[in-house]
């Protein structure tokens, strides 16, 4: 199974290469390849410095959704719109949005686009046969990076076609100690979207540092 | 401190009343004062039969109200602007709200009031000295009258007043293995509301009977 990030130089890109690049052909893409390259590299050393095998390539964000089977959109929210536009090739393919739309006042708050979700707006902005699916939404970007942080935490993962799901929650749990949870169609992903929102205030004002969720 | 609970004969009501009114003054509201005092004779029983003693008083929404200085309102969303509509008394008193608004189709989700939320409708019900505060919104109706069931989850706690929010926070860390997190202003209760559905959700399609959430 080859998976591409598009945005995979960032915090929750970078991150999600280094974990799943030890058990998975990993395509990161960039808007620039140059720093695709780069970040691969970087993320090579850490693993091979471990001892660890993995298969990392860095190439920009098109020939990144060309290459994968499953496409993972690592994209705040304000960029998904302006690169999806750039992008083509996503028929038959599998694309999961850990997308979150959060705006701050006073606190952070869940500000979802037009569509109920951001996971809804990429669905409309993509061909009828991607298979979208909701998932990793709630882990604090900063855990990916560090490989000595375990992931314990619960994922919920919100798709409209079952084996997709059941495949993406299958990669959930290969990482760390995350658990996959089936948290029901796409159009629940507004509720999985809006607890990192909570998330962050939770963490903020009871100083849990990046704090996560477990469902028990 | 004395608290009464309007609607406190549902499954929360009775289920709060069990397992505050040994640590506090409790008084049951109903819409008829006689299943109050019922559910309270069916509670001293369960208590007493423990060795526990228990403050417990049954009467009706609106003498709950008067006798206390905080109020929990233990109402079926669909019930709560009647409920309100219906009652007086509130003002300088404080007000908890587990009150989530939730509509199912294919899934459960979460369907709020144009005001944003059920904590932002109810603080506009209500008088301008009253305290709102979101609490309690994620516990499954069914663990809180098993007292043998460990209630060992986060509880989010939303309010305006950082000193009523520390005095349910308290409240809320007497109760069984609760762990109180400051959630942030009432505006922030949104998020909190909708954590339920999303729990709803995961419970059934992942047969976690009554899930509840943590924060880690």
């Amino acid at each position: 199974m080859r998976i591409g990030i598009v945005g995979g130089t960032g915090d929750i890109g970078e991150g999600m290469a280094l974990r799943l690049s030890t058990a998975h052909e990993v395509v990161v893409g960039s808007r620039e390849a140059e720093k695709a390259v780069a970040s691969c590299t970087a993320c090579e050393e850490i693993l091979t410095g471990r001892g660890l095998e993995c298969s990392l390539l860095g190439v920009g964000n098109q020939a990144a959704v060309d290459a994968a089977d499953i496409i993972v959109l690592a994209l705040p929210f304000k960029h998904v719109a302006a690169t999806l536009g750039s992008l083509r090739g996503f028929e038959d393919k599998i694309v999961i949005t850990p997308v979150n739309p959060i705006e701050r006042s006073t606190h952070f708050y869940y500000a979802p686009p037009p569509e109920g979700s951001a996971a809804l707006m990429i669905k409309g902005m993509l061909p009828e046969s991607t298979t979208v699916c909701a998932a990793f939404n709630n882990i604090a970007a900063k855990k990916w990076k560090i490989l000595d942080e375990v992931l314990d935490y619960s994922v919920a993962v919100c798709c409209d076609d079952e084996g997709v799901k059941r495949q993406v929650m299958d990669l959930v749990n290969g990482i760390s100690e995350l658990k996959a949870c089936d948290a029901g169609p796409l159009a629940a992903a507004s509720m999985v979207e809006s607890v990192t929102p909570l998330l962050l205030n939770v963490g903020r004002l009871n100083k849990m540092r990046d704090a996560g969720v477990r469902f028990v």
